[in-house]
């Protein structure tokens, strides 16, 4: 197996497949050596090529570990170097965009057969391959967006992969994943981003952060994540993300103004309802 | 000592200042009967007496731990009936309302010297005395605001008893309490409400829960709180929590920008500065 990018991600399901046994041989790929040699160092990886086509030598399958535009870029330098009997993935957080720079590899505009988008619903605020660890994935679902042109054997490879994680494999259309982490996981990142940034330019930004408590420091988590990874997350996902925040802001809204008019009642079913669909979301949620 | 509403807060104020030694008896009164009965059981308080005129023989510190609006009532049954030797504060998260409450129970319209309005920052989406525990307060802080009138002997009283539980107590004005805590507490389980309100209301909803994962889980946690309890500090700090949703609009609308114009200078200047606001926040910040 070769990984491009070896990360968070990419690290942690490179330990996983090797601890397991599922793997006896993962290479590395990446633009610079630093994550490649400290990767090595770990024993994330066995070895490494900072040229493309020797690390591709003798690979069946290609994870693009990369954030999701730099994942764009290497789905193009990549798609075109393989044929068909190497199965590629990647990991990124945005599929629409993704399924679209695999478009343009193709003159017809077909996305390649053996090209299997997917996206593993893990991370941390931490980033980088120091980070990694096997069990990263373990009751962690990972969501495949298969389109119409996608082999099957391909799909059941990268499927087997995952599950060799310890991870939950389930498949939906593209547009729908784009949608649900929109609302689910970017949307968040962004109210979180928008309120430290709201609050560290208060006049009282000092005291604020000096009184926060628990409760803020768990809102706020997502706001200390990977600015880059998050700005390109953003702007791969605009279209859904747009969406969300639209939503998001039209409800805000209407709790606002129930605070404006001292609507008691309004208030208190609004809270009552939201506290009864988390608590019901925490009971079915996976970690 | 006094509890009057035998709570998550006042429950494990009465723990700790018994198993400290601080406190021998601790007397509960309230409306209802079923959690002092369930007080008694646990141990947290000694007795209790529906009665409050005989709860209060032979108290010389009174906590109200009732939540906010409840706590306006309480206070002005029981001002009214104690005299400058008897202590009485409070552990209401907005101390406005409060203090306007207590001056309502005077003639000329001063807060009675024996009163000492505080707020312990710390709390749970759990409530009830059965979630109380001895060791809740432990470096977390307790907020202070006395006004003009309040006695230095009856302040330092109350500085003492917090001080007990392991806190660390700091005064500070009335309104910069109701602005920094509107900030960093009311506005962010207002956001999270509206969240989870608005996902719960989408088409998508049950697929948007069940792929969820643990960034959505620390984000919503505080829209699992008592909406009873939120829905009142939201009336009380009515002002505040406006001006900061205003405040919070404001940037999440430039960013919203920033997103719709694929401006990934704005997008990353925003997200690095967050994040490192953020770090910062957590190196110097209390449980």
């Amino acid at each position: 197996m070769l990984v491009i990018g070896l990360g968070l991600i990419g690290g942690s399901l490179a330990r996983s497949l090797k601890q397991g046994g599922y793997c006896a041989h993962v290479v590395g790929h990446g633009y610079r050596d630093v994550s490649l040699k400290r990767g090595v160092e770990l024993g994330v990886i066995d070895s490494y090529s900072l040229d493309l086509d020797e690390a591709l030598e003798g690979v069946d399958m290609v994870v693009v570990g990369t954030p999701t535009l730099v994942a764009n870029r290497v789905l193009a330098e990549l798609l075109p170097r393989v044929d068909d009997s190497t199965v590629i993935t990647d990991v990124a957080s945005v599929k629409g965009s993704l399924v679209h720079a695999a478009r343009e590899t193709t003159a017809d505009g077909s996305v390649p057969a053996n090209f299997v988008p997917a996206h593993p619903i893990a991370g941390s605020e931490r980033s980088g391959v120091d980070a990694s660890q096997a069990d990263l994935f373990v009751d962690h679902r990972v969501i495949l967006t298969p389109v119409e042109e996608t082999s099957a054997a391909a799909l059941e490879a990268v499927r087997a992969m995952w599950e060799a994680t310890g991870a939950e494999v389930v498949d939906m259309p593209v547009a729908d994943h784009d949608a649900i982490l929109a609302a689910t996981s970017h949307l968040p990142h962004v109210l979180a981003y928008a309120l430290v940034d709201a609050l560290a330019n208060s006049e009282l930004s000092e005291d604020i952060f000096r009184f926060a408590a628990g409760g803020f420091r768990d809102f706020t988590r997502i706001a200390s994540s990977d600015p880059v990874m998050w700005r390109d997350i953003a702007l791969a996902n605009r279209q859904e993300l747009l969406n969300s925040i639209e939503m998001f802001s039209r409800h805000l809204d209407s709790l606002r103004r129930a605070v404006q008019e001292g609507d008691s009642d309004a208030l208190h079913a609004t809270f009552t309802a939201a506290k009864a669909a988390r608590d019901e979301f925490l009971i079915g949620s996976k970690k």
